[in-house]
């Protein structure tokens, strides 16, 4: 049986403050947990049903607790739980940028909403874009909305938070790579040029991409919209930031 | 000030049981209200601040109160409550599969997330598909997380709910269209022919397409993965169904 301490503990770590204090994040679920097992991320702590212990076999060393059904429900965040909490390191990865050359690469600008970012991330994994550069305003990827939403492809992405003007000021003159920005008034993405490798920069879900940061785009691009096609009045004002980004990144890699 | 019973009216709106009983729905914030406004959709009442009602001219024929900022954080679904709550008609579109000879349509096979079912609709109204066929175990369009997700479209695209081998059975024998299915097996959507009308169906969240609607198929597409181009270990095992669906939308439309 957990005690109160484990309990507090565990969900603790649903706050931001406690996640950095502990370097620890949760995830949740069978599928999800099975994929961080299998994965370069350390699972420290185990709590799950027997069911669960019985059909996986978990590595030595990592702590390990049996729990009931109710107990599962205090700590779980999700409405219906799944067999599973791990506890997990919060893994560090450095950040070079000219590591990045001959890559694509998502730079996101303020992306606020939770479910937008583990959709992106998702989407990432989809389309093998390994590396995602965050704005430190973007939403926090071990928040349990964004871990969850990934679908265990935050196994296997790496994402870092940077100032981002300092960051693209950190490129070698040598390794510049074009650097795209989704916004309303660029060029028509079917259309233009794209290339295999560089950054795409998408903003913020009401603001777009900040100001400061247009004087680094190498090229502006936008998805037109097909509205006319239809025969309603007015028109849909944009697209929702995560269907957006991927919609930009069929389009690079359907040409690679 | 609002009674007692107005309030319970109101928020009863947040359950299908009301919805259907009224055959009204809620709709929320400046931005939607307005299109909402300007669009065909009857809008029967309006709940507002005194600032929403001095920027906007309202048709004497809707209904309106007056009510303060606490009053309308007690009928607000918005964590953030913004000036205003519309009550509107649910409208009533005839539904002939004829009728939709030379446009894209899509259709939804059991959907089952607000939130996704709302994007899908967003995104249609981008890519001017103007009606989107509907299982009947789809999300509900009027729950009032698809009504805002939409952000305005859904004054725009119609939805229709049905019984989908009986609505396909309806098709003329010389008005068949082709019937596109997104399945994980299908052929590569990037080098498929494609064509500028037909209906294009949208599996469930985790079980995708449903095997009775196998036969109806004329054309399987998919959305090939890209995560070979990455380092990790194992990939992405599918995109989110309304990510999926952009990218496909998207194809379309490109070579129109």
């Amino acid at each position: 049986m957990l005690s109160k301490s484990q309990i507090q503990f565990v969900k603790s770590l649903k706050l931001k403050k406690f996640r950095e204090e502990h370097n620890l994040f949760i995830a949740e679920g069978v599928k999800m947990v099975k994929e961080l097992l299998n994965s370069a991320i350390v699972v420290k702590q185990i709590y799950a049903t027997s069911d669960f212990f019985r059909n996986n076999i978990i590595n030595n060393a990592i702590e390990r607790f049996e729990i009931k059904e109710n107990e599962l429900e205090r700590i779980s965040i999700l409405t219906t739980p799944n067999e599973v909490v791990a506890i997990c390191e919060i893994p560090k990865h450095d950040l070079n940028i000219d590591s990045l050359m001959d890559k694509l690469t998502l730079v996101l600008d303020d992306i606020k909403d939770p479910g937008n970012l583990g959709t992106i991330i998702r989407m990432a994994d989809w389309f093998g874009i390994e590396t995602i550069i965050c704005s430190t305003e973007t939403a926090e990827i071990y928040n349990p909305k964004v871990v969850q939403a990934t679908m265990g492809s935050i196994s296997r992405i790496k994402v870092h938070y940077t100032d981002l003007p300092s960051f693209f000021e950190q490129q070698s003159s040598n390794k510049k790579q074009p650097i795209f920005g989704a916004l309303l008034e660029g060029e028509n993405i079917y259309t233009q040029p794209l290339s295999a490798n560089g950054f795409i920069i998408i903003g913020n879900e009401s603001k777009g991409i900040s100001e400061m940061l247009y004087p680094i785009i190498t090229n502006k691009i936008s998805i037109p919209s097909f509205s006319h096609f239809t025969n309603s009045n007015g028109e849909a004002e944009s697209l929702n930031a995560a269907v957006a980004t991927a919609v930009i990144c069929s389009e690079f890699r359907r040409r690679a």
